[in-house]
């Protein structure tokens, strides 16, 4: 029996369908591809909440002029390792990208580069800039700062966004670890999960509005928030808080960008969102050589432990959004929620742009 | 009533305690120093586990020739922003100095220094280095690995050490944020605690042989084994377990030193240890002016949060143990356990070196 309700999108028309929503929304096409590669890369890995469905989020940035869709990054200070970039409050991949790509050229150069950007836009998933680091060979790292949705150990109040870390290396054979991960116990999209399938959360992912820990996922996404990663302050969750705010420093006190609770609710169009982010590039070949290959040496052996429950594998970071990426290549199309779809062809509608072409609904 | 069993020792005599039984051992004096200093600091920030009471271990590696006690690290590889460092197997404390200073210096030009080391041993805290960059006024990073502690998300074997991060940046007026956290959900000596105290551990700190849950520490102690920050994998163990591998790759992978399962039990002196270290110095001032004054804009706002539990305070990394520090300041004096003083004069003996003199038993 078909699965009801999931619509197969082929993944060139979901990167074409993005491309056209924000030329649509007033971006040069260069902007509009690089936001496609970003949110097409996020779906192909599995990263739902992070892909196609952001589209009109970015739309809605673009369309009261609160982020800007033509023009480059600006570099203001910078040496033959480091550099200050204003993001020129363009579309967050576009001030990635060219952040990364600077960072990669200072790495090539004098071994590291280490990029931090302000006026920056929302960036999608961090992994797309580590990736891009790691795809030329080099040991990539970004961060970003976020709207508040973290409590930090004790307080009642969201301070600090989920304040992700991606870090990619290089093995040998294509083979890599990439780790992309939010500083908070979980993201905001698997509470949001949870409440879809009317489950409880497992204890230590979240809070309500009092700040007092919960299971009901409703009460999170009512002004509570987030653990930081570690759940309790007995289960060290003063450790992911530590984290979060090692990536405000990075990202939003080192550039002079907004930080901590003065970022805007990201849904929110009042004031440019001025986030931060960082970017690390490693020539790993300014170190000891064979880098690659004892990366192979430690991921393999650890993909082989003994696991404690049979039939199970341990897996290395960035494993599962491997397979779901090659899944994706095989097919050559990525499955949607179909009322989410149906939403984007409001999208369309909206900007006059041709709807997104589905291939079958299963 | 005097507390039972606790010992008070001047600040200068643990450091000089220190000196005379490395020195006794066979190291070079500045040598003994260094360590000293680094021994000395944990203590006065109250990581007890890593103070005064690890002297026998550093000796240990002295007698059986597995250690060095003299001679300098050798920089293998260079540019004006990063280093690959030989420790050349000499203490870890006498190495890390090095390293940092290597970064500072690097920093100061470049606006950032970043240093892998192999060859090394164990180094202390991992914040006397981040401490040693954050009081020149740059922002100190580092990390090491360390003997297997860890067990990764489904195994049932211990492969990466409690793999610490340190992370120091300066505020205004001597303030700061000092996170100096392992990527292990506690450390061992926080189960070890519990044990003496015959109590249980919280759900989510470790695991027994088999890999299992447990709470008993007794069973983590036995072949057990910590998890990763972040607890089980439903509550993102997988993370912690990320972050501990990220460590790996920055310090072991990059360096050429051992990693993973390859480095040898701490206590054991049957082959060298070779741990792998990792510094990073940023020159904030190669940024966004005014650093410190937005630092302490942001963790004042952070500590001035309401708390969920009336009468608590949220604090920031480092606060914790910055009290602690001026605690000791203070009074001129630590505590320590007094069954743990009398090993210790067990050990001046084995070395022909002055026992600890110490103030009083209170």
């Amino acid at each position: 029996m078909a699965q009801q309700g999931i619509i197969l999108v082929a993944k060139e028309e979901v990167h074409s369908f993005i491309v056209r929503c924000i030329v649509g929304a007033g971006a040069e096409l260069s902007h509009a591809e690089c936001l496609a590669d970003n949110l097409v890369l996020a779906d192909c890995r599995g990263h739902t909440t992070h892909g196609l469905l952001r589209t009109a989020l970015y739309v809605k940035d673009l369309k009261h002029d609160i982020a800007k869709g033509s023009g480059v990054p600006i570099i203001l200070k910078e040496t033959p390792a480091i550099a200050l970039v204003d993001g020129n409050n363009l579309l967050g991949p576009v001030v990635g990208r060219f952040c990364m790509d600077v960072a990669i050229r200072k790495a090539q150069e004098t071994g590291i580069g280490f990029v931090t950007a302000r006026g920056s836009n929302h960036f999608g998933i961090a992994g797309a800039y580590s990736l891009q680091a790691m795809k030329k060979g080099f040991l990539g790292i970004s961060m970003t700062n976020a709207s508040p949705a973290l409590m930090p150990t004790r307080a009642k109040k969201m301070f600090f966004g989920t304040n992700p870390i991606s870090v990619a290396a290089p093995a040998v054979n294509g083979d890599n670890f990439v780790l992309d991960m939010a500083t908070s116990a979980v993201s905001l999209g698997k509470v949001q999960v949870c409440k879809l399938k009317g489950e409880d959360m497992p204890d230590g992912w979240g809070v309500d509005k009092t700040g007092q820990d919960t299971t009901d996922p409703s009460e999170v996404l009512d002004d509570g928030g987030l653990h930081p990663l570690g759940g309790r302050e007995i289960t060290s969750g003063y450790k992911g808080y530590g984290l979060a705010m090692m990536v405000e420093i990075l990202c939003g006190i080192l550039s002079g960008a907004n930080y901590g609770p003065n970022i805007r609710h990201w849904t929110s169009t009042d004031q440019i969102a001025n986030v931060g982010h960082c970017f690390i590039a490693i020539n790993t070949s300014a170190f000891e050589s064979g880098f690659e290959e004892r990366m192979t040496d430690l991921i393999d052996t650890c993909r082989n432990l003994e696991t404690v429950e049979p039939g199970e594998t341990v897996l290395i970071p960035g494993d599962r959004a491997r397979a779901h990426y090659e899944k994706v290549e095989k097919s050559g199309a990525i499955e949607y929620n179909a009322e989410a779809i149906r939403q984007l062809d409001v999208l369309a509608k909206e900007l006059g742009v041709p709807m997104i072409c589905t291939m079958k609904q299963i």
